[in-house]
């Protein structure tokens, strides 16, 4: 990642890493879109003290951990296209299971089955 | 680890690792900290799917967007034990502030100020 | 509203002014939903130390907070119908996000977008 | 239940019981579903300080307070083959609005309603 | 209870049976405190289709499924005083480790500990 | 609020307003503490789509839905020291009692008790 680029740039080169680019038809409003490319992936995450890599994988554990299995949808899939592999994915979800309760766990696994069929690991 | 450890020797390793062993006065009941030691210690953390490393990290991410102050206390001295920075532990602290709010993160600063004071770092 | 209505007749004209009306099909069984009406509707909120515009925007805040989007639905068209702006509810969701995290604001702007889409705003 | 049974043998027992088996296209790994059906169901549920029958209820009890509607789906649907009566997991649920807030309350009536309609109490 | 009682008589005497009465110096003010005593103690809690005991216990369940501990100190007190045996509790809280997660469960171990000693229960 | 003031400069007069500034022994570390300042105070709640009584009152609603006690110390003070009355923030959480909870509500009560005793309202 060049140095000089913008927060904003940076941020749309990670959002199309991780899920190919914002949806056209995105529910945020802009303000707020403007404020999660640039604050959130063009700020947040670029801080280098932490790499994309862990950063994905503690988003998707947080997410498990709080049950948004909406927002799983998107995180699951930027974990795959970063480079974590499923199993890792999948020992995440069973281990945070101990910490947050089955019930988020299992949601999760319907989740990853959905948006990550076990099929596709090997070519992924 | 050596291959044939009970599940129990394998648990009791670990804690030892993370925090010094269990204390005296634990507040479990007996069978409850069985189950703790040889399954979640002993046999979930032993899975090599993912590191030891890697299992604290995502176990101190889940108690911070969980806002568990208390098992924070734990599970932050557990990661400095198991040689995670305390600037990965900052930095995560900052990222999930954004999946799971400001409130669990400031709460988790306080923890880690009063576990793991900064002066510590170079030393630890 | 007259001082000398029961609170039944209260809760009801308060859900008629918010969603036109209890739906037929209600999921609630007759006790709860007799509670709901009574109680929570003609009660706690006829209580006159909060107005109903203050009293929808907390709801409204605290389902985003909890990430309860099923009630969203209601309550977001219930906020229209006492004539709170779309803009507030937008920006109560972008503050919320610092709170409750961007998982809890992202599924709440996507139930506005559905129950509440912009275009409807000038004539609402 | 015989003594001598396995924590497996014990743990189908019990989800054959629950929802007449663990359904063939299950959305967990197959590492998850062995530690759910032998620790979970076929250890953890088997201690007779409690029986079935509350475990059950306060399965239901934790699923109504925590929001976690796919699950309630399964539990509802166990407790009514333990032989609870619906009245009283709609107790419950009334009960717990109260500790848990209303929004999870009728979300929870909703998936009952859903699942085991009121008509068939009566032969249930 | 007599049937001509009112919700107010009713409450109060649940809540004496629970925990000895209102403390004089309550955080409440008047009109929450009157609602809890009327409402929730002296309406909710007397519906007989759940008896004292067992609303005591999903009480309790849910208050360690969402980590209230606070509250968790009146209850477990009161769970004592309706004759529920600590090792229900101890038992409700490993079961409820599964549902909500370790750290819930170890904070309520915590609790019970304190405000319920071991050594109690014989006389108890 | 003059317009051409930096986001750093807005930020630190609204926490000024607050709660009298940030305190010199706080657990932010450094750049939390600054995204706290230009990001949080220094532009969310600069947007003038909600004033910042409105947007005092909806994080202190957030706080009670979501049971933080730490972070309502802070806020139920800037509350006061923006105007709002202590009759609004109590009939606040009463209300949120039966969106949140019981347990969520009488914690608030609690915290509200210590940081803004009830004889303080007249000279408030």
């Amino acid at each position: 990642m060049a140095e000089h680029e913008t927060p904003e740039a940076k941020g749309r080169a990670l959002v199309q890493t991780l899920i190919g680019g914002i949806p056209p038809n995105s529910v945020m409003p802009p303000d707020f879109q403007k404020t999660t490319i640039e604050h959130l992936f063009g700020t947040v995450w670029q801080d280098e003290r932490l790499d994309f890599q862990r950063r994905s994988l503690i988003t998707c554990t947080a997410l498990v951990a709080m049950g948004r299995e909406a927002e799983q949808r998107i995180h699951f899939v930027g974990a795959r296209n970063l480079g974590i592999s499923r199993e890792e994915i999948s020992a995440m979800i069973s281990h945070i299971a101990h910490y947050a309760g089955w019930p988020n766990a299992v949601s999760a696994f319907r989740v990853l089955k959905e948006v990550w069929p076990e099929e596709e690991e090997a070519g992924g």
